[in-house]
């Protein structure tokens, strides 16, 4: 392409937006389906149901330590469709570009997409550009959609928790807020911290294996652990109640967090599932989340329990219970 | 919900989020499966195949004679995914609000998409929603995906033309970009062309049954009919030639054209359809559109023939033959 930055005649229609998708877009983006260029992607389905989820990233910055918009919007999503226990198959990408966007970073974006999709397993097969006017965006925002297969049977939900259930997460806790808040302006302290996003439908695919009783997987992305338990507690009319200790996080995610008064469990992750297992295959459970691919820290944190319905407390290490609140305001704007 | 304008923690995962999408979207996005609040959609389907297409909507201004980005975001990808002749179901929803947008902006742009999804037959099931910075987004960009069946046997492709075909466009062109521009700042001019945003399942529907043998269906969105007919003639390796008296042109549109210096062929449309047909079907197409919502201004408007594989020609109102060219730089930003 000729351009080193992007016009808002990328974004027309016309000869420029060809240039730009031909050019860019489908050297990384080769899949058959979408190399068609139809206005819809046609895509054979085996089983009678599909699940399908979306997200739109507008992180800042666009680039962060051990990642960047374009791993995080194929994780998040391939993450999401794969909540619901579908194999993750097929995605959209829609693209606002930002004009005057050096087209050198939207290729390092669209490298790094085309790469997580390859580890996912998903295809990329129909996906749009926009382009808005020069301080009317940030470089990049990008929305993928998902569709995935559901096979027979399958049937998580989040209002699925009953008393005497585990609770499990896959790893440790935070670091994805604070890989991409380190980096942002204004705030001076380093890490070795790297964000955790990851596509997780093997691991899920690993636990439905061992404990098909599973009752639901969800990802504690923004509002971190406390939004997602909290929204568990509630869709299942339970209680929920973890213990502060069981549950990992990094030394150097705990350390920012006191310097910076965050709670560790309303950070966002992009690499993390929460599961909710009946008791009996809990151990099942985290055995096959530490054998699969970005579970090797998971642990059993907490359990379902029956009074106060729509709440989660937390145990503290020194034994005392606290209530385990979701995010009010704001935290960390723009973390995905 | 207590606050008139949006705030950076409706994006946050937190209270102020779960609020806005209680009290906001599920009053008018209230369809059972969305209801459910999963992280992904579980949707049954019956065949063998859908059909995938995605668009961001980035339109200036908001609001516009006609429709808004509401209704385009909707119909925009219903037409989209109904090119490839599938049945449109369902849709995810997702939405990059600017701090500081009105509260009620956001209420009348989803009482919009609520009102087109209902015409079209579509169930929005799942979405998003990201807030950004004050000053950087334009109060609301909205991102749809959209799935649809395809039933068995059905093969659309734009590069199924042959020589001989005939074309078809099913009503009036350059309403839409023309009713944009209109209410932009530092326009003076002031016309009653409303917006053509519709959704056309319908009529794309009533072709296929009429004229079984249709090739493709596109529509001429950004880059107008000329970027339209130049990735046909370019897919399917023939040449068009386009009767300019024939084509359905609002005099109002025909006369902004003149004063603003475009070409109405690279205006851009959203509820209109280009038909691809053999030329012993063309009737029957031709009748079928009529006949259907939207489609009462239908005609044909040109033939594919076989020399000089790539080119689209005008047959001018004179005899003349000139190229439609497709739009070379930029028209009409943000038009979509």
């Amino acid at each position: 392409m000729r351009d080193d930055k992007i016009l808002l005649a990328h974004g027309s229609g016309g000869v420029k937006m060809r240039d730009l998708i031909e050019e860019v877009f489908l050297g990384q983006f080769d899949d058959e389906i979408l190399l068609r260029l139809e206005d819809a992607a046609t895509l054979p389905i085996e089983s009678g149901r599909i699940a399908m989820s979306t997200d739109t990233y507008t992180v800042s910055p666009l680039f962060f330590p051990g990642g960047d918009i374009g791993r995080l919007a194929i994780c998040g999503t391939v993450n999401d469709v794969a909540t619901s226990g579908a194999t993750p198959l097929y995605m959209s990408v829609g693209f606002v570009l930002e004009e005057g966007l050096p087209v050198d970073d939207l290729k390092r974006i669209i490298v790094s997409m085309a790469e997580s999709a390859h580890e996912a397993g998903v295809r990329i097969v129909t996906g749009d550009t926009k382009v808005v006017d020069r301080g009317h965006g940030d470089g990049v925002y990008v929305n993928t959609a998902g569709v995935g297969e559901l096979a027979d049977g399958v049937e998580l939900s989040g209002s699925a928790c009953r008393p005497g259930d585990r609770v499990l997460v896959s790893g440790t806790l935070g670091d994805h807020g604070i890989a991409v808040v380190s980096k942002r302006e204004g705030l001076s302290f380093e890490t070795d911290i790297v964000t955790d996003a990851a596509p997780l439908n093997a691991l899920i695919a690993a636990v439905l294996g061992s404990a098909p009783g599973v009752r639901c997987f969800r990802d504690p992305t923004r509002g971190g652990l406390a939004s997602t338990l909290n929204e568990l507690a509630s869709a299942s009319g339970v209680a929920i109640e973890v213990d502060e200790t069981a549950v990992p996080v990094n030394e150097q995610v705990r350390g920012a967090c006191e310097m910076l008064g965050y709670d560790v469990f309303q950070v966002a992750n992009e690499g993390k599932m929460v599961a909710v297992v009946p008791a009996e295959q809990a151990d099942a459970a985290l055995a096959a989340m530490r054998g699969a691919p970005y579970g090797e820290r998971a642990a059993i944190i907490g359990d379902v329990t029956d009074p106060a319905p729509g709440k989660v407390y937390v145990r503290t290490e020194f034994g005392a219970r606290r209530i385990m609140d979701m995010l009010v305001g704001e935290q960390l704007p723009r973390i995905c």
